[in-house]
């Protein structure tokens, strides 16, 4: 349990840390109630002014017809899929086999609803038309991720987005969007939210990713889908009398950040080719296409942790608090960008990478020496 | 939809309101946080000081060997009955006909999990001993809620919670306590949580009733069953990265709160004499067992709702927002004591109550004449 220690302290001493917007403390609450009025009332169950007003907001960026604030994604995205199967009739959906459903939710969408699913590409590929077109199944409904986080962030051309949108209303395919960071991709796309979400029949997205909320989602489509989708939060306890201290944050980080996202996207792209440009480490995706990558090393995981240990002590520019082994030679972490890139002199963040270039060729030199 | 206004308009102009602790308001919030520091680091997805603390000292009070937060009663409970019957292998559960998870829950128990429900006792009276013995099926877990909220807060006897927990240890079945106010009932039986909840396999609590937080639930019982209770919990969509507000809030409350609540009972007592003083309105429970009871008017919700308007203006004291229709000659509200009560004047109470007595006369002589 202890092993990412050296590594977590290391960073956790750095003056300067490059992924994210700072600490996840109390704070960031503080902050968005600060302006907030006390004696403003409550939300009671899904109703009142606070969370009427964010959902009427939400909908409208997203360009659906309504929706509805949940305290997590979890919950809203499995009642998204069987709101589809019922409609349908058919028990069965389609996602990427490293979808949050598939791999981070303890099989909630099969236990709670009995949902069959049905793994689509490669687990290191997005889905592509041809996965959709060659199914041989019926199903209900599709969920794509965009973008696909668990492999750095990837996404499929947009072309391809519209074609399988296309097809899946052709053949009475309901489309979900996973948009977990849909924001995220808006400056890579070119495109509104709105814009993408039309090509979905439904939409969620979260609020404490990439706009740094302290947790909650919006679910977004029709009114006979989020009528029933409010139903279904009441039956997953998912009703809370009072959701609120989550939908100000969500609100207030929302007004905040969602005009950084260009600016994010365009540091992961710098900050990928200073990865890149040293030995024995490349990104996933070689160029970002939103403000996330994963960082790969052509070393094992304790390895990795000792070389950054000692590399944030010495720059005093913290990287990544923690490594995870691919195999046992080679290890990778995950990191977006937030507010806290650009406060980093770029001076001093040019010196990190000479220093982990040439930390990478000293290891590389010792093992083969070691090995010969 | 707008029926209530004139009452609930009335209500608000009040200079006192009897129940409660006073407006839901987002001051609720700022008030618990107000000492934090700021820097203190969020609970991350169930782990951190903030909700293993908050855990450990609810496990403690309650005298259980772990215990978790949940973000709410309904997805604690439900998941607290799954367990059980996974664990016995019988997906069959008895409780009371106007349990929360029969009428408030969307059939969440049902519709997720698929556990058949067995309703004992009569709708108006609290599961005895029989109802529990002169069940012919077999079932995994009896849930009783203390005190029975939908028929005015009402307990059984001491006596008879110890002969249901042993009929059921005896019989292998096991007994959840639904204790969403079982902090309310303490100064009744003169015992404490512990004490109570030794009789009971799993346990949970509110923090948002009498203890006056902003949302979440305890659910508390031995390891192996937390543990179970965690997979489920995020299964559910219950696992946010961040409980904190809702931690913080009853942590602020229940120490501000837990040793109000004798005095909340009293109060309640004291109060339910006043209203069975009235002419032609009796309180159920006919005396409180907590700080909760049932008002009863022999007189239509319209009426009710016109005379308590006047009495609201003509006095300054609000005795509730909102009545609800028995039959069409009879209604009914809820209430429940907090820290208001004890800001208002006795005098001014009792004038209250002498004007309502009048009201009640008054109209009961009108409908006598008409009906003549």
């Amino acid at each position: 349990m202890n092993e990412n220690n050296i590594l977590l302290e290391a960073y956790k001493q750095t003056k300067f840390k490059v992924p994210g917007h700072g600490p996840r403390d109390i704070q960031t609450l503080k902050n968005a109630l600060n302006d907030i009025d006390g004696q403003q009332e409550s939300d009671i169950y899904g109703k009142g002014k606070i969370i009427e007003d964010f959902q009427a907001k939400m909908a409208e960026y997203l360009g659906k017809e309504t929706a509805v604030f949940f305290p997590s994604g979890t919950m809203a995205q499995q009642i998204a899929l069987r709101i589809w199967c019922d409609q349908k009739g058919i028990r069965k959906v389609a996602y990427h086999p490293l979808s949050h459903l598939e791999i981070h939710e303890e099989g909630g969408l099969k236990e709670l609803h009995h949902i069959e699913t049905i793994l689509l590409a490669d687990e290191n590929s997005v889905i592509q038309l041809e996965d959709v077109t060659g199914m041989k199944e019926d199903i209900a409904c599709l969920l794509l991720e965009l973008p696909q986080r668990e492999i750095g962030g990837q996404l499929p051309g947009y072309n391809t987005l519209e074609a399988i949108s296309a097809y899946c209303r052709d053949r009475g395919i309901k489309l979900h969007l996973d948009g977990a960071r849909l924001f995220e991709i808006l400056p890579y796309y070119q495109k509104s939210a709105a814009e993408i979400c039309d090509l979905f029949d439904s939409v969620y997205v979260s609020f404490y990713k990439g706009i740094g909320g302290i947790a909650g989602a919006i679910l977004a489509g029709e009114q006979t889908f989020t009528d029933q989708s409010k139903i279904w939060k009441r039956r997953h306890g998912g009703d809370l009398i009072s959701l609120y201290p989550y939908i100000f944050s969500a609100d207030y980080y929302f007004d905040q950040r969602i005009g950084n996202m260009e600016q994010y996207y365009n540091e992961a792209k710098e900050l990928a080719e200073y990865y890149n440009q040293c030995h024995a480490i490349s990104t996933v995706p070689l160029e970002p296409v939103s403000n996330m990558f994963h960082v790969h090393f052509d070393a094992p995981k304790e390895e990795m942790e000792s070389i950054l240990a000692e590399l944030f002590q010495a720059t005093g520019i913290g990287l990544t608090s923690n490594i995870r082994e691919v195999n046992p030679t080679t290890s990778y972490y995950e990191l977006s960008i937030g507010d806290l890139y650009a406060k980093i002199p770029k001076e001093e963040l040019r010196g990190v990478f000479k220093l982990l270039d040439e930390k990478m060729k000293e290891y590389h030199t010792r093992i083969n020496f070691t090995e010969v």
